[in-house]
């Protein structure tokens, strides 16, 4: 602990332009080691001792779920909780495959985090606790999202007050939710568009053959004129048929295109972003903080998903960067509970377009939290991330 | 208040380019208007409206003041109060006169401001309520802070914590605080500098002739040799020269300089932090969050100053953006009371220098709040801004 701040502040100057491509570093600073200082005393009842627990969770699709490059019927899901003074958070790791997390990594991280977390004896800084989190392994960010979701639902709680007050974001502010329709035959489309017109915006996955794509599309229109956005996922290889497909789409009330090219074609991107009538939002592309800056000038704007940028803290700061590059925000998700959900529902009120349907396309969801009401999704007014553990269940928690 | 925000929601897109340019614009989002959707019902015990006043008064200080442009022996004030729901907040626009505000033009504001604050329904909405007051005049900075520091300190009170908990901050991080010795003769500077030397750190204000200049740091040098922050006030105009007065301070224990040219002469200033062995910190350069982008590669940071950028909400965006680009960070202040003092030394913890002096300067402080503790400035327990008024004064407040 005490090493690791110390080689950091020894570091000074130099590690300024380091620091913007490291993401265990750019929270850095000039410290001088964490304390817990000014701990006011709070109305809890409990021992002042931060605990971190774990527990796996299977969250069961409703319908298989097909992106471009993959299907799949279920997701693993590790759940945390964050105990101190009596108050309880509750965080989330979801892990669909391709992100390169499972449950067991996620608990080997949480093994190892259990430590270095407990040691702190103010929950409040979650800063610097999240900063510790990162120096311990270079990947895990749903793991670390876990932890840093637990906390704020722990500080909010604590404080009395939903993130989204404290952060004087006013929920009437929350854009459209979005609904998700998957890639499959024209049949299945047909059915999923049905189900999918009662809400205001449906987000089509594409990213396969022209006549697929155009499929896609064509089949809900037969179904509903719903605002669509679009999430190529990578799949558009070439940038002229991207731009061809971009102007086409326009013509079919689409309102933004995710992700059309490959992460490493870039400059291709770019050229698609500069030419298109639509606005190209960075999903793969953008991960953390650290790559929000690289993006600027290449997408109008980035898809931030707590599991990818390690939760609500660093999300709070991609959005003040993003904002003051002119860049435009939507936030996303996995397939995940309504732990995860309720907590990227704080940050919808900054947010252009809102894709938080994940738990809706889980048949086992545990917590109830955010809703969706007239098509916008609302974070709650309860304390911290607002989600509440349904009656009934019997989740063993263990931290070991 | 609907005209200007139907306007930015159809201005859209085009916007997102020129908004980093107007800091009226930088937060403008698609917003549907404000509401006060979420009040969650808070133990207050008052009338659920916002009220603002504000009191006249004025700063007199210890010792004549004097830096390169200017001398002067008391500053203007402004102090404001918001009250809603039985919380109290209190809020300061220090006015020095090279800032072009006037206690007549502070009070013009506010009056402006009072209808357009007080059509708000819930002071936690401090972005979008900051959003209006800066869409009310393009000047009036402190004027704005004015209302941005009563608003945080009421909400804070609200919520029961101060602002440096509610952002995670921890004030073990706070770096020694620096007292100023202005430009002077010989025998005050001496004088000075022997009352100075009981702080860790002394800020040095240069930017004369190189004879009165090095006789400050050698005259200081006479009595301590305490750690110098030099603040050279855009007073030197050759880039060579203030190149080799930057090395000769390097030899002095010296550890940063502050604006060592005029604002307009920025590649210079580029030039000489590229080669100066100290780093190199934006005061006159820097006043608003959308200037942090046009100094990034020609300073190493910024000095953020309340008064200078519309309060607390405008300074945690700057924070945030001036890590996220690798920039070192400083907070100072005008001659201020402890209101005003007290709601910077909130952001203390995330800087490499604190300056926040201003309310040692003055002889009749009317409040109470952070302290200089072993050389380090501590932001208060209490919450909200966490300064208190002290006993036995009778400002009067008005909102007309």
């Amino acid at each position: 602990m005490t090493s690791r701040r110390t080689f950091l502040k020894s570091a000074g100057l130099l590690t300024a332009a380091a620091a913007l491509f490291d993401p265990a570093k750019i929270f850095a600073r000039n410290g001088m080691g964490f304390s817990g200082a000014g701990v006011r005393s709070l109305s809890g009842k409990g021992e002042k001792k931060i605990v971190l627990e774990w527990c796996p969770y299977e969250a069961k699709m409703k319908h298989v779920f097909t992106i471009s490059h993959s299907s799949r019927t279920s997701t693993p899901i590790v759940l945390t909780r964050i105990t101190y003074d009596g108050y309880t958070g509750y965080g989330e790791a979801a892990m669909p495959p391709y992100l390169g997390e499972t449950t067991n990594s996620a608990i080997e991280f949480l093994k190892k985090a259990k430590p270095e977390l407990e040691r702190f004896n103010d929950p409040f800084m979650i800063g610097d606790i999240m900063q510790d989190m990162d120096e311990l392994t270079t990947h895990n960010c749903a793991a670390k999202a876990s932890v840093d979701i637990a906390l704020h639902d722990l500080v909010g709680k604590m404080i009395g007050q939903p993130w989204w007050k404290i952060w004087g974001f006013d929920p009437a502010h929350c854009p459209n939710n979005s609904f998700t329709v998957g890639l499959d035959t024209r049949e299945v489309v047909l059915q999923k568009a049905k189900e999918a017109s009662i809400y205001k915006v449906i987000k089509v996955k594409l990213g396969r053959t022209e006549e697929q794509d155009k499929m896609m599309i064509n089949t809900i229109r037969e179904v509903c004129n719903n605002t669509i956005c679009v999430d190529a996922n990578q799949g558009w290889k070439d940038k002229h048929y991207a731009l061809d497909m971009i102007n086409w789409l326009n013509t079919k009330n689409v309102n933004m295109i995710e992700q059309p090219m490959p992460v490493e074609m870039l400059e291709d991107i770019g050229w698609v972003t500069e030419n298109s009538p639509l606005p190209i939002i960075a999903d793969e592309s953008c991960q953390r903080l650290t790559d929000v800056r690289k993006l600027h000038g290449y997408f109008t704007g980035i898809n931030i998903k707590l599991m990818k940028c390690t939760g609500l803290h660093e999300a709070r700061e991609m959005i003040s960067l993003a904002e003051a590059l002119g860049m435009k925000l939507m936030v996303g998700c996995m397939t995940e509970t309504s732990v995860a959900i309720s907590a990227a529902s704080q940050i919808a009120p900054k947010t252009t377009w809102s894709d938080l349907d994940g738990n809706w396309l889980i048949a086992n969801d545990c917590f109830t939290g955010s809703q969706v009401v007239d098509g916008r999704i609302v974070p709650s007014n309860d304390p911290g991330i607002g989600a509440k553990m349904n009656k009934g269940l019997n989740l063993q928690f263990v931290g070991a």
